[in-house]
């Protein structure tokens, strides 16, 4: 196994020559080599110390040795497809059951947030016998065929909008259509999906599913309006469709106070699919779809069986439950909570400082700061947000990244072990960051007008 | 981790509250719990071992140690996406580079081979800019959608072929168009694409793809006839589309002679992209398109990013690195080589005893046993075949399975260490179950006609 094999720039040059380039770096002027990774901190080949404010991956920390032990004994022990009965994945199946509401009780194990979106999307159509699907503007649900159809931030650049996939305004309230002067954004929003389904139908065409993430990310760490899962659920069941919440971002407790974003929307709403992915291995490939007894049965109904070679097998199975266990006993989302509101009110203390920020949302670990040239007309701050994320990794060493449609959105999604004392230390170099640009000939947020 | 925490009885039953129907067991009437494996050998959950014919996951023998001690070495020092540099991920590409064909240089990293058979359609059509397909008969190449429909053994089933689909008829010189006593197998199943080619062409569509396993499994074990590749490779250039050689479950030395099944084909012949998968990990989810730089410079040509959140993370590649390893150390090329080649040897030799074996085919551990109710008709022996399934596991505790669209050939895909001894002992057991069936009441094979 390489640990450090190779200089940086014979990594880079053999990553050029070896690697598609459609894979790309962060920092791709001068990428960071990384070796070594421990709770929310990165080590480069120098052993310089990285603060990680994005990986959302490693979601009970880089490396947990609680995780590493219990996957290296079940290695050893075994690891084989679930053609065999195993104690993991019904174990883990069960575990998962009891942070659900207790209709999604059936579960599907893959290996990526990809591949669980593919199989919801097989399973609504089965389900539904329609085949049209309505998703939120600029959202991305994965990189394979099936999703890029339905992901308006990929297949605006690639193949194009298919005639069976609707585009629903994203229920933004800092940007979008209503905003937060709106008595009930919620209601207004939902009803934007409501008049979709009616254009669909004056069509001729069926809805099979609304897709959606239950806190949109690429969209720019969008917090959805209260009521409005519950409504569109509503239009979406009336249409013959079921509702899909992407939590392969989302899930898991990042947003502190759930354990799954879409219970944000209240106890009535309860979603037909859910997809899980990213944080639920830590790392390791892992993912899973949970739906009803009634979507499953129409899927096993087709005669045909759905195999996937490593899904649900023992190792990954049994990491799965060793992350579940350390997020309870490290009380991760009570940590979550406290500090994604630290950081929420650091930010928005900068707020009342920079003109430049337009926004500070988040709810847990899941935070954007919104960077704006013009508070009135609300213009994105795109070149100001790279800036402040390239000098926050050359000046401090702290890893951030952007989203939203025009990247100007400065996101936090750290491992769950973030602490106050590493969201201080971030608000306070943006703080300076912020100050130096303003003050500096750098005012690079008057070429964004 | 759970180890055996419930009975048999109670794993079954959760599995059936908790788990998609869809996903199947094998031996669904009794099926088997495994709790513990090591080698070529599984042990259930009191201890009894049952010899593995079938686990082609598990390339190099079940909980090898040395790949687990490598990736628990990994786990605990990093897990990163590779938005950073990491060497692990250059070396596993320049390793994988050196078992290839010069002009297959370019790799990208993804977790299933679903996942690479799906990107590699992307590639394909992006290159190409066409759209058609052409794959062969029965082939199956993953459980996504978009494979689903280039994969006759499911959408015959399911949606029904697309209209940018063709199927080739499969060259299976036992059973298919032209058989053994044809001269040249290999030109006249290549000249069949041909025709589907200039079918394709007089409905105004094109060709961006010839896709098929190099040696077709679901479809039963086929092995190429001789200059097949070569010719069709020439037809499909001709025609602008490019060959896909899936190699998901053949790769890795299964062969023996060669490390890609493709290469059984001739030095004259090299595919646009392989795919690989299964054995690619030992068990952990780990798959890889292998492309030249035209085609992954056209796919970077479009401008879109492709980012794989696990795919090429530092331990998958740690572990590939260790798969390969442990095959040059152990020299299990050489050992599949020997130990098919005797395990075909004993086969024949009971053909030559047994009328109801119609063909025994296979190179290195790739190996089937095609059961017929007649040799003059080959007509297939379906309800036999499962028979010998059923009893190799019930009186000897030995796990095959079979394959083709009869679902009549026994087939033997072991990890790579299964021995001499393994090989007599489960040809001893089916010369004994066929016996004991010629002999007895339970002339299944009557019922097959």
């Amino acid at each position: 196994m390489a640990q450090d094999t190779f200089s940086k720039e014979e990594t880079l040059a053999m990553r050029r020559r070896l690697i598609g380039h459609s894979c790309r770096l962060f920092y791709s002027d001068d990428p960071v080599k990384i070796i070594r990774a421990r709770g929310q901190y990165l080590y480069d080949e120098h052993g310089k110390r990285y603060l990680d404010c994005i990986s959302n991956v490693q979601h009970v920390g880089h490396c947990h040795p609680s995780i590493t032990e219990v996957a290296a004994a079940q290695m050893d022990l075994l690891n084989i497809n679930t053609r065999f009965l195993h104690d993991n994945m019904v174990q883990y199946a069960d575990r998962l059951a009891a942070s659900l509401p207790d209709k999604l009780c059936i579960f599907y194990f893959v290996n990526s947030g990809s591949e669980a979106n593919d199989l919801a999307l097989r399973l609504a159509q089965q389900y539904t016998q329609h085949q049209d699907v309505i998703v939120l503007d600029h959202a991305y649900h994965g990189h394979l065929m099936s999703l890029i159809d339905i992901s308006p931030y990929k297949f605006r650049k690639l193949s194009g909008q298919k005639e069976w996939v609707h585009v629903a305004p994203l229920p933004d309230t800092y940007r979008g259509l209503y905003r937060e002067d709106h008595p009930n954004p919620g209601d207004a929003y939902a009803d934007t999906v409501k008049d979709l389904i009616d254009e669909v139908h004056s069509k001729g065409r069926k809805i099979s599913a609304f897709f959606a993430e239950s806190l949109p990310s690429v969209g720019g760490q969008i917090i959805m309006p209260q009521g409005y899962s519950t409504k569109v659920a509503e239009y979406v069941h009336s249409a013959g469709g079921v509702f899909v919440a992407d939590e392969v971002q989302t899930g898991f407790g990042r947003v502190g106070t759930h354990f799954w974003a879409f219970q944000l929307q209240g106890e009535g709403f309860c979603p037909d699919i859910v997809t899980m992915g990213k944080p639920m291995g830590n790392g390791h490939p892992l993912a899973c779809v949970a739906t009803t007894v009634e979507i499953a049965g129409a899927f096993t109904a087709n005669g045909v069986e759905y195999f996937n070679t490593f899904g649900g097998n023992p190792v990954s199975c049994a990491i799965g439950l060793a992350v579940l266990d350390v997020i309870e006993k490290e009380d991760l989302r009570r940590n979550a909570t406290k500090v994604g509101a630290h950081l929420k009110q650091l930010l928005t203390q900068l707020q009342t400082r920079h003109d430049i920020i337009g926004h500070v949302r988040g709810i847990g670990l899941f935070v954007g700061l919104e960077l704006v040239t013009d508070r009135r007309t609300r213009a994105p701050a795109t070149k100001t947000a790279a800036e402040v994320v390239k000098r926050l990794k050359e000046q401090d060493r702290i890893c951030v990244s952007t989203d939203g449609p025009w990247e100007n959105v400065v996101k936090f999604k750290p491992p769950m072990c973030f602490s106050i004392q590493d969201a201080d230390l971030v608000v306070r170099c943006i703080d300076r960051i912020i100050t130096e640009m303003a003050t500096s000939d750098l005012r690079l947020e008057k070429e964004d007008v």
